[in-house]
Parts: structure tokens; sequence; C-alpha cells
């Protein structure tokens, strides 16, 4: 049949999935072990029991006549207007879609493109847009980074560019002057910029949203999603913003598009998006946040305390840590699992170029995170 | 922009939404109309009570520290092995995914086969196939039909064929005997058989299934949902079987696609359709079932009555009309409309080659159809 020849070839044995299978082994093999991990981006907080009160009465619903069925393919209008009124009032709530994530979202946007668009993808980035791409067999090029890890512009013409920001994994958010060069390319280009906003409730005091930048709605859709801050990793809950400015027809034929290939997000789950708009669910939000980012803290000043060169982590809940004594990163990650029973995530899984360096996540519990550290630094001063 | 030149533009002003604008359009005009749908397949009865208890169970975890996050791309395994173990008994729980919808997942399979694979797509079905391929920027042709609208054997090789069985819009479940020819045809040409099967639980006598017949394994993958008999229209659950014979690495293939392309179906409705397979539930669910055969069989019955040549309704929850006095598909729905308040499916909603039919659903609640029934008697007797 036919089958794909090259699926996932090239990534087969440089994943998150094998990552986390090599931890598995490590735990089946070593069952007293007591393996911390500082890996994968799943949240330590679980939902708001408001957000939890509310998808209860949502599925009360649904055991009466007057349940939701079929039809929300946009998203729940309350929720569409919830996320205009609160994070994107400059637009028509008609300009804004609700999804089940992230990771189907940055694909399914490619289908506004024909075919033979060709992509650009930084260098070291969240790896599913390249996996995405080889799935869809969307044409793609990397475009290079500087030693800031701030992707450079291309000298040459792109279609389309996914920029993710707060950046998965340097942790690091890109300035507003940054920005203004990739929306300068992208006009002169005639390329569409897809921007991956996922941790915005990370960012300090930097650019929050690329449509604080002048042109932006010329020629960027915004994606964003509950997963981290409303802890929706399992519940999935997303959103982006197709700006009417990008073509005039644009959200006729998204509406379309939607339509024959969506049935909307869960609407539990949209209900449960929907409650965290809520002021005290807001300051519940506010407060863990705190906490994550009291984390990225403390994991930053240690790890440099450690002798580490460290990168990120003040707008994003992930650092970029560079290798030590000349390791290459998965061999960096099996030193850390063996030493001291303690995932992170080898840089080679974003990108050949991040292959010096590892990531760390501040998403999970204080305690974890001091205890792990601890062991670093127990096992160095013995070692010295 | 890249944007695509021609998305939907055959289909822009045929579907199901552009149908469903027709009726708000003349509830609008006319205030006090009380409009009865035999319209869209969304289902009367609401979601069991026990289904909902599972469900409220779930949140609750999810406000705990033992929350679900990330992780269940393929579906949580308890739920992978009912579905094994009631349905697909044949099977490893591994060949088994869960997903969002049956609408999705018919075009996130086609993610397996190379970019010039050729989709057949039958003259008469479910319109979101063909606007799927339009969309993903897949080849396709369509294949004819015979004069009881099951799809003819095509001369050609196509790499790919789309069927919908029990069909969707004509109600007709394919025999054992239409099944085996496509299945040898699929294994000479070496085509993958993709399976809508979500009314499965509508079929009387004929095949569940269609790895009932021998050589299935070898060349079909079969789509299931939770959306009629468990009411999850809303709720968004659905699975289908990628059995191993397909091709020795198959499973690996989707695995590696799934974990790039997917974050799994939201938790909640996964923990809901689990709770489908209790035993009451089972119970519940074919009375529903019952229910919905007896409006079907109600609706055949007096649409025969009244001068109606009429298809299908009998392993499915949808009748296929032949359209009165030489009426094509959308004038008729108008007819329908403005003479009765009375919504049906205009047949060139599923291809030209049904613009002398009309869909109506058995899906919805008893009294409205003895209702609509009643009106068009009404206006027949009047009118001779």
């Amino acid at each position: 049949m036919k089958f794909k020849k090259d699926l996932y070839k090239l990534d087969s044995d440089n994943n998150f999935y094998k990552a986390s299978e090599i931890v598995n082994e490590y735990k089946k093999a070593n069952p007293n072990s007591n393996v911390i991990s500082l890996g994968i981006g799943d949240v330590y907080f679980p939902i708001s029991k408001y957000v939890a009160k509310e998808m209860n009465a949502a599925i009360k619903k649904q055991t009466t006549p007057d349940f939701i069925g079929y039809g929300n393919y946009f998203g729940i209008q309350e929720l569409r207007k919830a996320i205009r009124d609160n994070e994107y009032k400059d637009f028509d709530i008609e300009e804004i879609y609700v999804s089940d994530g992230t990771k189907s979202d940055c694909g399914n946007i490619l289908e506004l493109l024909e075919n033979d668009a060709l992509i650009g993808i930084p260098s070291i980035t969240y790896p599913i847009y390249k996996n995405t791409c080889f799935s869809l067999g969307r044409k793609f090029e990397i475009i290079k980074s500087d030693d800031n890890f701030i992707p450079l512009i291309p000298k040459k013409h792109f279609d389309c560019i996914i920029l993710c920001s707060p950046n998965n994994p340097t942790g690091i958010n890109y300035s507003k002057e940054v920005l203004k060069k990739w929306i300068d390319y992208a006009k002169k280009e005639d390329c569409l910029i897809i921007y991956d906003n996922v941790y915005f409730s990370f960012i300090n005091d930097g650019v929050k949203s690329i449509y604080e930048i002048d042109g932006a709605k010329e020629v960027a859709i915004e994606l964003r999603s509950f997963s981290k801050h409303v802890s929706f990793t399992g519940i999935r809950c997303s959103y982006f913003v197709i700006p009417n400015q990008l073509h005039k027809d644009i959200n006729i034929y998204w509406r379309l598009r939607t339509v024959n290939r969506f049935n909307g997000a869960s609407y539990i789950a949209q209900v449960g998006a929907l409650a965290s708009f809520n002021d005290k669910v807001k300051k519940e939000i506010d407060k863990n946040i705190k906490y994550y980012k009291d984390n990225a803290s403390i994991l930053k000043t240690s790890f440099i305390d450690l002798g580490y060169e460290v990168f990120g982590g003040n707008d994003a809940p992930y650092l970029w840590v560079k290798c030590k004594d000349g390791y290459n990163s998965f061999d960096m990650a099996m030193y850390f699992l063996n030493t001291y029973e303690i995932v992170i995530v080898p840089g080679s899984i974003f990108g050949k170029d991040g292959d010096n360096y590892f990531r760390i996540s501040a998403l999970g519990r204080r305690e974890d995170i001091l205890k792990a550290i601890e062991r670093i630094r127990k096992h160095e001063s013995k070692a010295n």
C-alpha cells in the first residue's frame, strides 16, 4: 500500500516519547529508585475547584433534554467572548476559535496554505512543528538561530514561519525589536507567521502577544492554550486568533474548513475554560504562576551556582542549560538519570543545534525541585 | 500569501452549514413559526446518569494531585481494553486508538499515506470525506454507485477508498457480498479501505464490522464513535482500529505520528466513554437505540404511505427519500420548510448524484416525528 516510506524515519530515535521510554526502562531496572522529573511540561497544580464545579454543572446539563450536541465548531460563543474580552479586546469574536490543543492547531492552521508552501522552522524549537510537517507531507526548511537562540531573518523566501515565544525549549521571550523584524520580513515576503504563544501567562514585562507590534494583524495567527495556567493538559482546550486583516475571506474560509474538519472541543472542557475567567480563579492562577516562576528562579540560581550556563526561565517555565564537560545532550540526560536519578530533556530533541544543551522545567513541585538540586549538590561536593 | 486559492470553492454553497443557515433565516423571518427538524444527526437522548456520575468523579480527580495530564495520546488503557473486550476481541489493545471524533479521524488517517495517494470517494456519501481531501490537498476521485446506492468496484487503481456503512445518508448497511468484493479489490490493488462504521449500533442482522469478512484485517481501518449511541455529540470521543496485518510497522508508525500530532481526547470524555460499557448503561443504550429504530420504522411506513420512495432506515438512523414531482433536493427542502415547516437535508449535499433525494433522521423525539408526519398528511389531504 502507498504508506509513507519515511514516516518519522528521521525522528524515530530522538523524541519525547523515546526519552520517556528510557526513563521507564531505568525505573523498571531499578525498582527502588526515586526518580525526580525535571522533564516534560506537565503542571503541578490540579484544576481549580471552581472550574471543576462549573464542569460538573455542564455534565449535569448533558443529562437533560437541553444538552449541547453538535454545532459549536468554532467554540461556544460565551467562551469566545470571554477570550476576546480578557485577552483580545481589539478583535471581533468571529476572529477567535476554540480548539482541543495547540499541538493539533499548529498543524491544522497549515490547511489555509497551498500544499507546496515552504514553511520555515527555527533550528531550536518545539519538535512538533517539524514532525507535523513530516506527517502532513509539507515542505519545510530549518532557519538558523543566532548565539542567543533567536532565529535569524532568512535571506530567502518562505511562505510561512512558525515562531514560538516564549520559546520552548529556551525559555526566551522574543523582544519587540526581534518581532518587528519578523513582521517586516513577513510583509515583504507575503509570509504567514504562526505564533505559538502558549506560555504567554509566564511573561513578566516583555511582549505578551504578537499583536502588540504594529502590522502583526496583517501577517500573524497567534495560538494559545489553557493547558499550563488552567492545568488543562488532560482536559484539552486551546484557542487561536485569525485576524480579518490577513485576507478578506480568511475567516469565511476557516469557518468552512472547520465545519468540515472538526466538531469542536469537548463542551465540558469549554465550560471549564470559560470558568477560568472568573475573578477568583484568575487570582488562583496568578498564585500558581508565581509559584512556577519562583521554581524557575530557584532552578536558575542553583544551576548557575553549580557552574552551569543557564538561559531562559524568566518569562517561561523552561530553562535551557548548557551541557558540561563536552557531553552531548543524550549522554548528559543519561548521566543525570544514572548519577542523580533526575530526568532532564536532551536538547537534541529540539533540533541538532540543541545538542549541547538540555531543558529543565519549572512546572513541578517545589519539594522535588529542591530535592533534585540537593542531590546534584551533594554529589558534586563529594566528587570534589 | 500562499493561501489556498480554491478552498471550499466547490462546496461553499452546498453544505450542512449553508442548509442550517437557510433554516435560521426562515425562523428569523417567521418568529411565530414552529419548525420541526428531521435534519442533522444530533441525538434526542441525553447522556446516561451513570456516565455523568463517572465523569464527575473524573473531574474530582482532576482537582487532586493525582490528576491525569499529558500522556494518554492513544487513549487511556482501560478504555482501549474495554473497547477491545466488548467489540474487538480478535485484536490487541495496541491496535485500538481513542480519539476526539470520526470527523477528525477520517482526515488524520490519511497521514499514513503518501501525499500523491489517490483516494476514492463514493458518489453519494458523507460530504466530509471530499471536503477533508480538499482541505488537506489530497487527490481524490468520485466512484459511481449502482441503482441501489452501492459504490461500484472501480476499473482503475485507487490507493485508498473511504466507505461508510451503515451509510450516511442512504441508511443502507453493505452486505457481506458487497464488502467481500471491496476487500478483494483492495487486496488486488494494494488499496487501503477506511471503513466509517459509526452507525454500527443500529445494525440488525447484517455485517456489524468489516472485520467479520475474511481478509479485512489486511486492508481495512475501521472507525467508530461514541457520538450516537452514548450521546457524545458534544462531549467528543471516537475510536478506530489499525490492524497489525496492514503492514509490519503500521502501529509503530501510528504511535509516533500520534505522539507528534495529538495530545489525546479529553480525559473526562474518555472516562465517560469507559462508563458506557457498564452493563446497566448498555441496557439503557439498547433501549435508546430501539426507540430510534422505532422512529425510523414509523418514518419509513409513513413516507411510503404518503407516496414517497424510501430507502434505508433498517440498519441506520437515516432514511433516504426520493424527491417528488421532479423537484431537485434543495427545492424540495425549501418546499418542506415553507409548506410544512419541516427541515430535511437536501441530497445534493451528499454528492451530485444525490440531487433527486433527501435525507431524514430518526434520531429525534417521537412526538416531533409524529407531528411532522401529521402536518404533511393534513396538507396533502387538503391539497387532494
